[in-house]
């Protein structure tokens, strides 16, 4: 049986990422209806406020379902009891060391995975005691790591230095995407984009329209000099981009910042002011649909590429 | 049959990359007697330098070779009619409009691949009449797209926008990654820093030994300003990146390129001073081997990866 389905007992390896202002508990209790792990994103959610969507979700349904915390979160220590005290099955960390609350997540029978962006993170990872690492590349959403690593090399660097189960990030909103993390030696994937434009995620309607309006090179990674982060092109993009092609340093860029720049864009609809972090992989989604209808989608993608791949050879088999 | 195999008359749909500094006749010949299509790389050689090697890899080979010819090449002109005078079976155009000397091959019996970045270059290359594509992504060494959009991000968009025979470039180094390619609907790959590093690659030893040592982050798309162009970190790189950080323009960074720095690090070995092209995928090549070794280690790599994702589905077929 496949290590991601067996590890969070679930039917199909697709987890959908713990995205700020997406991923309430609308969108994770309807990706774990469907067969796949849900996840809410308590990064961009104070402490009541996650509690409330744990509850929402635990009422919507009866799979298991996780949340994801990014060990920078200003009230991490609180997070973490509240996750202990609502019994959450599983918690996906990022942005952070996963030494600090593994053993402690461990301990109270959560199951941990933590998403790195590079290899030497991963062995960590796994000293650490996580049960599960998610290998996010260069082309995911969001912040992002500073090597600018592929999920195409990304991926076997860390499958061969590493034998924990993998999921794959970065890129994937395809059953075909799906197979070639497969190929590439994933146990599963975690989905981004895709889930950020369904009905049920919680970003805001001009938002998910703007992503299925995404073409190629809409995207860039951005913000370097302060944490790198993928941005989607809109007129605030343009001025981060001008500042820092005129060599803008860090306290420059932060003011130009701000405060609740993400949240203004991808949760109050501001598409002009607010900052849409967005994978690559948008130039790829053309409309908002039902969860149901994409993990749907998604295996029978995933079966007929299978198919495709077993049926037909680059080589004839070797004597 | 494989449409790659079918077009160029090969066994493996494994294309060596025409890479400037390192594909002379020995690399080609070897690969396309190893059951690839052979490149020999045009961009860093003089007409008469391009004839010798021509003739040798005929020498060296019975089977199917191409030359790479990057469009921009001062003498194109003369490139292009020195290929039709040797007979020359397939030529890959790169870096320029294929609508320019597309119909000329074509009308000699030349076969002609064109490599793109975007899905807007592949609609062209099509329209101009190129028999086959290569979807180069971010990954990839030397010069590079300026959307940034990765392998596994761009070649699902250009195998749904064209029907063409389609080569992935950009992260590929093993078989596991050729059977990727292949998922994401791929017909053949082409392979650059893998055999840049190989015995018979014209690069200096001081270079293939450095390629062998690259770990991961070691390359970065650097001169945007410029043509954007993945770099092996060096002195040189350190001095780019300091003048891109501070906001050189296209005048100053013009001036600090200079001249010949490519043939400087990656022909002459001059790893401090030398422009060092390569691949992210360089992290994952740990030794210079023979063409003969590698290609066997692909062909062995793909089947038993395929025969793994055969054997095991990530979901239960639908009813």
């Amino acid at each position: 049986m496949n290590r991601i389905c067996q590890l969070f007992g679930i039917s199909f390896p697709v987890i959908s990422g713990g995205m700020v202002w997406c991923s309430g508990w609308k969108l994770a209790s309807s990706v774990s209806n469907s067969g796949g792990l849900g996840l809410i994103g308590a990064g961009s959610m104070h402490p009541e406020v996650l509690s409330e969507h744990i509850r929402q979700c635990r009422a919507a349904t009866s799979l298991p379902f996780g949340v994801n915390i990014p060990l920078m979160y200003p009230n991490v220590e609180e997070i973490m009891h509240l996750v202990v005290r609502e019994q959450v099955p599983v918690v996906f960390t990022s942005a952070g060391n996963p030494a600090t609350w593994t053993p402690f997540l461990r301990s109270h029978g959560i199951l941990v995975a933590h998403v790195v962006s590079n290899t030497r993170f991963a062995v960590k990872a796994a000293e650490a005691g996580v049960h599960a690492l998610v290998a996010e590349g260069f082309e995911a959403g969001g912040h992002n790591g500073r090597e600018e690593t592929t999920t195409m090399v990304l991926l076997p660097l860390i499958r061969s230095a590493v034998d924990l189960p993998l999921m794959a990030a970065g890129g994937i909103a395809s059953g075909e995407a799906i197979l070639a993390a497969q190929a590439l030696g994933a146990d599963g994937v975690q989905i981004g984009s895709l889930f950020a434009s369904t009905t049920e995620s919680s970003a805001h309607p001009h938002f998910k329209q703007r992503i299925t309006e995404a073409a190629e090179g809409d995207t860039l990674l951005m913000l370097k000099a302060l944490a790198p982060v993928r941005m989607l092109r809109n007129p605030f993009f343009d001025q981060a981009r001008a500042a820092e092609l005129s060599g803008a340093g860090v306290e420059e860029l932060k003011l130009l910042l701000g405060k609740g720049r993400a949240k203004k864009g991808m949760f109050e609809g501001d598409l002009r002011e607010g900052q849409l972090e967005i994978g690559q992989v948008a130039a790829a989604i053309s409309r908002s649909e039902d969860v149901r209808i994409v993990m749907e989608r998604l295996r029978s993608e995933y079966l007929s590429a299978r198919n495709r791949v077993c049926a037909e050879s680059f080589t004839p088999t070797l004597e």
